[in-house]
């Protein structure tokens, strides 16, 4: 499946197109090489800290045209990216951009800085109100660029994304720099996603709302990657940080969905003693965990790991023993950032063990079942994650990317949503060629790749209900009068999704307002 | 005091001569930067075993005059080193380097490989025997490298220390390469000297004895820089690893210097509440720690944090509450290991957040008191760590001139061993200039720096039994009969010692044998 087979020119660097899973880096590519600092040139009592966030800013050289990321750990209750922005308009910079490993409803407020001038565009993740913006051309005449988390380490860790200067909201820090997740009003539990920033930008800036004495320990992030530190009233709004609790659905198609696909996971025998499972925090996949955490007591198996983001439900399987760990890249809940703080069993990670295509191996590809989510499938398998079937851009890659090369990867979803059938001829945005993807389990029945005859096998040895995609696509079609209706894009480019190497699978088209 | 004033050639890398304490990285200096590799290159379930090292050196494509490291973990119970070069030899490899973090006298076997051609030349840390060989032309015509576990940091994240091959002697790792030192027949506490050799070695192999299922957690190196992992019998000899408990001086001189350090850092104020201090493992620094531990109880006196080396002594005082914390680089004994793998207070560290120079700060300059020894120091408070008074280089420098960046620095040494003055009116080898050294305690009375005039009142005003070195010197001499016999060496430059930023502070002399 090529979509795009040109190379292209993205905000002024050329990207070649994706060429198949599995391509090797261009010859002799070397990691990117950041400046070498000295310690000379810090507060030998280690007290990093800047009076204000504005001034950290001009102490960093703040420029026109500079790249600056922010983390999503806060999630939708992050109030730093919106405090940078705001500090850098006033003094004065124009034109930035703003790589952020993902964003939230709350950032909607920066479509006024990219309106003035101040940003100019976004580089890794967009979502909701700002990914709509994109659709309608506002970053124009730049494009937006979205990555999976392990594709913005990658970019990162290859030099291809050149972050200036890393904000790092930090739940606690010391002064020298040290800061962690774990603890403060704001805690979030992991901070995996501002390792690649603290590694390979220019200039680190750790913003905390929770200064504790040297040393913040553990520390996730060290203070020798940091260059100041900014103490401010409060990082973000812990209600929206982590939920109390993390909500199953009660839909009824949903729940559907959750025990199909944990059937098949037990039935087919991909569920076996010492396994390893990784689903979201999304309702459908909250209820398959549920589903199949019940199966697993009743079976007596016990999973080797489970990869987070994690919530009250992982962390209830990790206590009473029906995973050995808790591999955790981001906490959803309360229970999460718990239980990473206080049960050595519940390990932190980061972008560049979990997902990095350009590493060593990664830990995705050791996970032996992934549930995922997806805005739309077609009948090869291809599937979508970033536009809707009207052309909105309204979804970041997250890990989703990076999850599928688990051992088997499963797309739980709806056949329809709100009478619009997801299963098309052909996706409206390739975000991953078809032989990534395992299986299709919707409310009406599961399809398997037909790649995968084991597990093909399996589920008729099983008895579950197979389908094919085909008669799928055709009962939502019944049932929701039609396919969708086609998207009213222009040929103009909004935006381009990269592979997990860096290539660009697809290109986003403007939608027409 | 500038003992070399032009650039060295030092086997083939023209190395700049020490310019004082403080000077900035050269110009534009940039991060190494290694070779970009891909997961689709490794084996997708993870297992990256080979057979035998053997195997795994030839996968790793081991040519002649490569780099290969070991870090010293396992310190004078190491099989590993012995191991990797006596596969290297059956391979017919020759003028390889080997980049130890530091040797001990289990290495001297690798004199035969020197001497057979298989090795070249020893880059980083020499001792004792191998110092001595070094130090009568063995390894001529290169020159041994003497650096700090800082500055070896230093030296492969700015690309100085080119490390072809990596091998991380690890006591419990998993098929995919990550690895603690935590745990196994073999457990050293902290792996945190491999660090740099896992982030920056174009190929890195995981030896270990110790094999877990994966994941490895928590891991002290992550498999995602690993790329194969062998199984052996036996890593090291676990009595000579770490001592069953470590050992208290019993001499009345040594007893007695540890005693006046432990009155100065307790009269003059260094120690007040929240404060910080780094003491080795040596018998002299253990009663000095269990001297300093008693008046802080009396005093009612709580550290902040305690700078390991981890001793049984340092986790007493983390126990008993008179520690916040272990910042722990290497652990010297049973209590060290198992305080690292059970208490979260006792936090592992590593030789970039602690000791290196070209960092963004460093923990040694947030350490309030550093006691150390030295083998001289002279008139001026310059001071030698490497060679004795007859010439021969016996000791590598270990983390001695990184812990020299304390607020207070004392070395604590006798005036004299075997009848050889240690006080001098110039040390033979230059290993820190004296504006490092604040205070030299001896068995016949404390020597304050008078650059610290701070100190010196304070210990007036605490009526210490204040001394110059000049008057300490003489003592000695007149006990002794006289200074040392001058060194017996010639011209010929055999080693250099670098400071911490990569100059060449001293070079070492041949010594007629």
């Amino acid at each position: 499946m090529r979509r795009v087979t040109e190379t292209l020119n993205v905000n002024g660097r050329q990207v070649r197109p994706f060429d198949g899973v599995g391509q090797p880096p261009p010859a002799g590519a070397r990691k990117a090489s950041p400046p070498v600092r000295s310690a000379a040139a810090y507060p030998s009592n280690g007290d990093k800290r800047a009076p204000s966030l504005e001034e950290a800013l001009r102490r960093a050289g703040l420029r026109d045209g500079m790249t600056l990321s922010t983390h999503h750990h806060l999630r939708d209750g992050d109030h730093v990216a919106g405090m940078l922005f705001e500090a850098a308009a006033r003094l004065g910079a124009r034109g930035l951009v703003w790589a952020p490993s993902a964003a939230f409803p709350c950032h909607a407020p920066l479509i006024d800085a990219l309106r003035a001038g101040t940003l100019r565009r976004i580089e890794g993740s967009l979502n909701g109100p700002l990914g709509e913006f994109a659709s309608f051309g506002g970053m124009l005449p730049d494009l937006a660029v979205l990555q999976s988390h392990g594709g913005r380490y990658r970019a990162l860790q290859d030099g291809d994304l050149h972050v200036d200067i890393a904000v790092i909201a930090a739940p606690a820090a010391d002064a020298f720099g040290n800061c962690t997740g774990t603890l403060g009003p704001s805690a979030c539990g992991p901070l995996g996603f501002a390792l690649g920033d603290a590694q390979y930008a220019d200039h680190v800036i750790v913003v905390t709302d929770h200064l504790v004495d040297f040393p913040c320990a553990p520390w996730a992030i060290q203070g020798t990657l940091v260059d100041q530190v900014v103490e401010v009233a409060s990082i973000g709004d812990p209600a929206r940080i982590v939920s109390g609790t993390t909500q199953v659905t009660r839909s009824p198609d949903r729940l559907l969905i959750a025990e199909l696909t944990a059937r098949f996971v037990m039935e087919t025998g991909l569920a076996r003693d010492g396994f390893s499972f990784q689903a979201g925090a999304g309702g459908t996949s909250l209820a398959f965990t549920l589903a199949l955490r019940d199966r697993m007591r009743a079976a007596g198996l016990r999973a080797r790991f489970v990869r987070g983001g994690s919530t009250q439900q992982l962390v209830e399987m990790l206590e009473s023993g029906l995973t050995d760990y808790i591999l955790d890249g981001q906490s959803f809940d309360l229970a999460g950032v718990r239980s990473l703080r206080d049960n050595p069993r519940h390990v932190q990670t980061n972008p560049s063990i979990t997902y990095n295509y350009h590493g060593k191996g990664h830990v995705a590809a050791l996970v032996d079942v992934a549930v995922l989510g997806a805005t739309e499938i077609d009948l090869a398998f291809n599937a979508n994650v970033v536009t809707h079937s009207d052309g909105l851009m309204l979804h970041g890659i997250g890990g989703w990317q990076d999850a599928l090369f688990a051992g088997c990867s499963i797309l739980a979803l709806p056949s329809f949503r709100d009478r619009v059938p997801v299963i098309k001829d052909s996706v409206t945005t390739l975000c991953a060629p078809g032989e990534m993807v395992d299986v299709v389990v919707t409310e009406r029945g599961i399809a398997v790749n037909p790649r995968r005859e084991d597990l093909l096998d399996a589920a008729r040895r099983a008895r579950l209900p197979l389908r094919t995609l085909a008669s799928l696509k055709d009962e939502a079609e019944a049932l929701c009068g039609g396919p969708p209706a086609p998207a009213r894009t222009t040929d103009e480019v909004i935006g381009v999704v990269q592979w997990v190497d860096g290539s660009v699978i697809d290109v986003v088209r403007r939608v027409v307002g």
